[in-house]
C-alpha cells in the first residue's frame, strides 16, 4: 500500500468544520449562520488554493457570498480555483485582482467578458477552460469537484434543508458534487424559515453544512425577456421562413430555441402565423426552455404540452403556477428547474436547436466570441452540436439524417439521424457589422488569450440549417466544401462574402433545393408584418397572460 | 383560451391520492403503506394507458413492486407505458404477456433480450424506443414523463424521505420528472426508519408520495465483477497493448472502463506493467466507473484519485467505506452513485471510452445485437460517442482531435478535439464466432423488428481505435473509405475479414503507423502471462483489498 491515509479528505473537512466551530462561538444555531459572522465563516472554512464553486449561474446569483469573498484577507484566503458557471457580478473579477482568487473554469462570462480578457492579459488571471454547461457540471465530479460551494437559494431551516422555489438552476449539480466529497456547503437565503415550514425541500439539509441569511435577496436577472415592440419586420421574414421551411417541413416536435428577438418573433407567431398553416399540434409540443414570456400566446392558445427549465424568468411566477400542466412546478406551486437535466433534455429529447451568432465563416463554424472579450458559449454548445449517442428515432430527426447521408458511402454512409441546429442571423449586425466573415474573430482570440483552440460556438460540421433574410441554407444537402461555401454565400447577401458568390452555382444550389428563398417557400415577404405577431408589445403579452404575467419593472413601458 | 382547465395534472394526482385513501382505510401510517396493501395501492393509483416508470436499473430492482404490479387485474390496469431504463427481471415481461403493459420504452434488456424480440414479434409489446441510459432520462423531463413511479430505496421514514445507500442509481432522475409533473411516487423499501434516523437522505420526502416494506431486500446483481482467474494471456496481450499503445500515448487520465474480462485485464495490469513503463500518476487517475473489483490493486498502488460510479458494487461496501478519498460517498460512509450524472460525466468529461462488442463491420461500426436478441446497450452509445458539445481541452483529446484532422480542409480540418472511443475484442469469441463480420446482425435485427434504423451501438465515424491480439488499428488516421477497411482487416487475424486484407496495403498502413503490432509497441507477445495480473483470482483480490472487499457467494472458490 502506498497510501497511509485515505480519509484526508473526511480530516480535512473536521479540520474546517472545527475552525469555523472556534470562529462562529455562540454565533451557531443549528446550521444557521450569523449574518455578521459569514466573513469569519468564510475566513475559517476555506484553505489557500481551494478548489470552490461561487454559484453564478445564468440568472440567480450568490452575490452576498461573492461579496463577503471580497472582505478575506488575501494573506490568509488566496489562489483559490473558481469552477462556477457564470461570471455575472463585478466581484467574480474582483476576487481575482485582490489575489484571493487565481485560476478560473467557466461555461459563460457575459457582460464581464471583457474585462476577464483584461485579466487573463496581464496575467491576473489563469483559465482552466471554457466550457458548456453540463460539460462543467461532468467536470464536478471527476476532475474539477469543488473543496467548499458558495450557494443561494430563497429560504432555509436550521437543519439546512434548501428551498430554492423556482431558480433551482446549477445548486442540484454543485451540492452533490461538493457534498459526497467531504466539502463543505455554505449557502445564501432570502429567509430563513422554521424546521418543518419549508414550501418544499430542493435540496436535503444533510447535504449542506451552514446557511446564512443574506441581507438582501440575491441578485437574479431577467435574462430571457424579448419586448416584442423591438422585433422587427425582418425578423417576422426570417421566424416565418424558420417555421414553413424548417419546423413544418421536418415536424419538429421538441425543441429548445436560444436567447433574442429572431426566436422570440418564431414564439409570437406561432399562434398566429403557424395556426394559419394548420401546423398547431405538428411541431413545437415539446420544449425545453426557460419560460420565456414570448411564449405565453402559444402555451395560451394551446400548442404547448411541456416545458421543462433551466431556470425560471423573472415576472413568470404566477403565471406558471396557473399553468401547472405546462411546467414542471412543485407541490408548493412554484417551477422546479433544473439546469443540469434541462441540458440533457435539450441535448439528447430534443431534435432541433435554433440560435443565433455573431460570425460565420464559410466553413459554417459560427461564434460569438470578438476580440477583447472572453465570454464562453454557456449551453449553445451542448444544445448546437448532434447528439451522436442518441438511438431514439423521431420523423424530424431521421429526414435530417437522411438528408446529410444520401449517396454518401462507407462510415459517412451509415444510416443514422441528425440533429437540427440552425443558425438564424440577419446578414448585417448591429452598427452595420457583416455576420459573415470569410475569418472568424475566434482565431485572432485564440492567439491573444493562448487558447489551444478557436473559440467556436458551433461547429460548421453540427450546423445543418443557416437561416438570413434571404432564405434557408440547407447544409445537410451539400456534398463538397464547395457546395458548401456557396450555400453560405447564397444566403449571406450583401456583405462581402455574399457579393462574392459563383451565381451559376448558387442558382443550381437553388434548383437543388439547397438554398430556399421565401418566393420558393411560398413566403411573399410583404406579408411579413408586425401584424402577425400573436403580442406586439409587453402590455400585450401580460394581456395575453391573462395579467398573470408580471414584467419586472425596466419592461414595463405603459 | 383554447383550454378552459390548466390543473388536469394536479387534479388526476388528486383523485388518484383519494381513491388510495379509500382503498387503504387504517393501512396509511404518514406515507407508509402496509406491505399487504402494496397491491390494493397500485391497483387505486393506476389507471389504463398510464405512462410508468418501473425502477429497472443496471444493479437495484424494485422487484417487489415488479411482482406486485403482476397481481393487479388487467380488467382494471392495462395498457401500462413503462418508461424503464432496464428490463432485468421476467416480471418486466410478464407484464406485457398479462396485457397489464402494452409500450415500452428502454435502454437494455440483457437477459430478458430473447423472449422481448419474441413479444415484440407476436405484437404483445409494442417497442417506442430503444436509448443510452442519459437519453431515457432526458426524455422523462420532456415527452416520456412517468405519471407513476415505483422505485426502489435501502429505507425510508414515514415522511417519505429516502435512503438508497450505495446504489442510488437512476432513483434521482425518476423521481424528480415524477414528482415535478404532478405524478405519484412510490417506493419499495428494504428497512423502514423512524423520522430522524436515516443514515442519510438521497430523495427528500416532499417528493415521495408512499413508501412500502418490501417483504425481501431488493434484488440487485454484482454485474460488474470479474474473476481474475478467467482472464487469458490473450486478455493480458491486449490490455498490454491498450495500456501502452493507447493509454501512454495519449496520456489518458479521465476514463471509463466498460464491463468484461479485456477491461478488467488492464486495470490489473496498471500497478505490474503500467508501473514498470513508469505510468502512475501519468494515466488513468480520474475513473467514471463503477467499483469494479479488479480496479483494487491500482486503486491501493496510489494509481486512482477519483472514482464516480454510476451504481455500486456489491461486496465492494467496506473497500469503499475505508476509501473515502477515492470514492463519492456520503457522511454515513456508503457510496453516493447517480447514473445521471456519472453519464455526463462519462460523456463530457472523459478522454477515452473503452470496451467490447460483439461484431464490428468494414466500416468500423459494432453491435452487440445478434437476431432473435432485443437487448440495448446501456451507456456505451453515450459514452462511445465523441462529445461535440465539449470545449475544454485535454492533450489526449488533442492529439485525437489533431490526427483526425490533419491534412483535411473545410469544415471537416477546423481544429477540434476528438473523444478516443476504442473497441477491444479477440478476433474470434466464443464458439469461434468471428469477432469481424462483412455485415453486420443488426441489419437482419432492423427488418425482423421493424425498426427505423439498425441497432449499432457505436458507429464507425466515432470508433477511434480497433484493438484485437493482432494490434491496434488507428482510425482516426484513415483518410479514405478504404483505408478504413484495410485497417480493419488488418487487424481482423483470421477471421474471413481478416483472410481478405490487402496485404501490400496493409503494409503500408503499418509504415505510418494506423496498424501497430506488439512488436512496433516494444511489447514481447511471450511477456503476456498472467504473472503480469496484480490479482490472479478473487482471494488474491480479497487480500490486496486488506480483507475489506467481500465478493459474493458465486465468486468464492476458495
Amino acid at each position: 500500500m502506498n497510501r497511509e491515509n485515505w480519509n484526508t479528505r473526511a480530516e480535512r473537512r473536521s479540520a474546517r468544520l472545527a475552525r469555523a466551530g472556534e470562529a462562529l462561538p455562540g454565533q451557531l444555531d443549528g446550521k444557521r449562520v450569523a449574518t455578521a459572522a459569514a466573513a469569519a465563516l468564510l475566513s475559517a472554512v476555506l484553505e489557500p488554493g481551494d478548489r470552490v464553486c461561487l454559484e453564478g449561474n445564468n440568472q440567480k446569483q450568490a452575490d452576498f457570498l461573492a461579496r463577503t469573498l471580497m472582505q478575506l484577507d488575501p494573506q490568509r484566503v488566496h489562489g483559490l480555483h473558481m469552477v462556477q458557471s457564470v461570471l455575472a457580478l463585478p466581484e467574480h473579477l474582483d476576487l481575482f485582482e485582490a489575489g484571493i482568487a487565481k485560476r478560473l473554469d467557466f461555461s459563460f462570462s457575459g457582460p464581464q467578458g471583457t474585462r476577464l480578457a483584461q485579466l487573463v492579459s496581464s496575467g491576473r488571471i489563469e483559465i482552466g477552460a471554457i466550457h458548456t454547461y453540463l460539460e462543467l457540471f461532468a467536470r464536478y465530479f471527476v476532475d474539477l469537484t469543488p473543496q467548499v460551494a458558495l450557494v443561494a437559494a430563497q429560504a432555509a431551516d436550521a437543519d439546512g434543508n434548501l428551498y430554492t422555489g423556482p431558480n433551482t438552476e446549477d445548486t442540484p449539480a454543485i451540492v452533490e458534487a461538493t457534498a459526497f466529497s467531504g466539502g463543505i456547503v455554505i449557502a445564501q437565503v432570502n429567509e430563513m424559515m422554521e424546521p418543518g415550514t419549508l414550501p418544499r425541500i430542493d435540496i436535503p439539509g444533510g447535504w449542506v453544512d451552514f446557511v446564512v441569511l443574506a441581507p438582501k435577496p440575491n441578485v437574479i436577472e431577467p435574462l430571457f425577456t424579448r419586448d416584442p415592440a423591438q422585433i422587427s419586420e425582418i425578423q417576422v421574414l426570417m421566424a416565418m421562413m424558420a417555421i414553413k421551411g424548417i419546423y413544418a417541413e421536418y415536424g419538429v416536435q421538441r425543441l429548445n430555441h436560444g436567447i433574442g428577438f429572431d426566436t422570440a418573433a418564431i414564439e409570437l407567431l406561432l399562434p398566429t402565423y403557424g395556426e394559419s398553416l394548420g401546423l398547431k399540434g405538428k411541431i413545437c409540443r415539446h420544449w425545453a426552455l426557460n419560460p420565456h414570456p414570448a411564449l405565453i400566446p402559444a402555451i395560451e392558445a394551446g400548442w404547448v404540452e411541456s416545458i421543462h427549465s433551466f431556470g425560471s424568468e423573472l415576472g413568470m411566477e404566477d403565471y406558471i403556477r396557473a399553468r401547472p400542466d405546462v411546467f414542471f412546478t412543485g407541490r408548493d406551486g412554484s417551477l422546479r428547474s433544473n439546469r443540469a437535466f434541462c441540458q440533457a433534455a435539450g441535448h439528447y429529447a430534443c431534435d432541433l436547436f435554433i440560435g443565433s451568432t455573431l460570425q460565420i465563416d464559410l466553413d459554417g463554424n459560427s461564434s460569438t466570441a470578438t476580440q477583447g472579450r472572453i465570454a464562453g458559449f454557456g449551453g449553445a454548445p451542448n444544445m448546437g452540436a448532434d447528439a451522436r449517442g442518441r438511438r431514439h428515432a423521431s420523423p424530424a430527426w431521421l429526414k435530417a439524417g437522411r438528408e446529410a447521408r444520401d449517396g454518401r458511402a462507407g462510415a459517412a454512409g451509415t444510416p443514422r439521424g441528425q440533429k437540427l441546429v440552425v443558425q438564424m442571423v440577419e446578414t448585417f449586425r448591429e452598427h452595420m457589422q457583416p455576420a459573415f466573415v470569410e475569418t472568424l474573430d475566434a482565431w485572432t482570440l485564440q492567439k491573444q488569450a493562448g487558447m489551444d483552440l478557436p473559440p467556436i460556438m458551433i461547429y460548421g460540421e453540427d450546423v445543418t440549417h443557416i437561416l438570413t433574410e434571404e432564405g434557408i441554407a440547407n447544409l445537410l444537402l451539400c456534398r463538397t466544401d464547395e457546395e458548401r461555401e456557396q450555400a453560405i454565400r447564397g444566403v449571406a447577401g450583401y456583405t462581402a462574402v455574399g457579393l462574392a458568390r459563383d451565381r451559376a452555382m448558387v442558382e443550381k444550389l437553388r434548383e437543388r433545393g439547397v438554398i430556399r428563398r421565401p418566393q420558393d417557400l411560398g413566403i411573399d415577404p410583404r406579408d411579413a408584418t408586425r401584424n402577425l405577431l400573436a403580442a406586439r408589445s409587453m402590455r400585450e403579452l401580460v394581456r395575453a397572460s391573462g395579467g398573470l404575467y408580471q414584467p419586472p419593472g425596466r419592461f414595463r413601458h405603459w
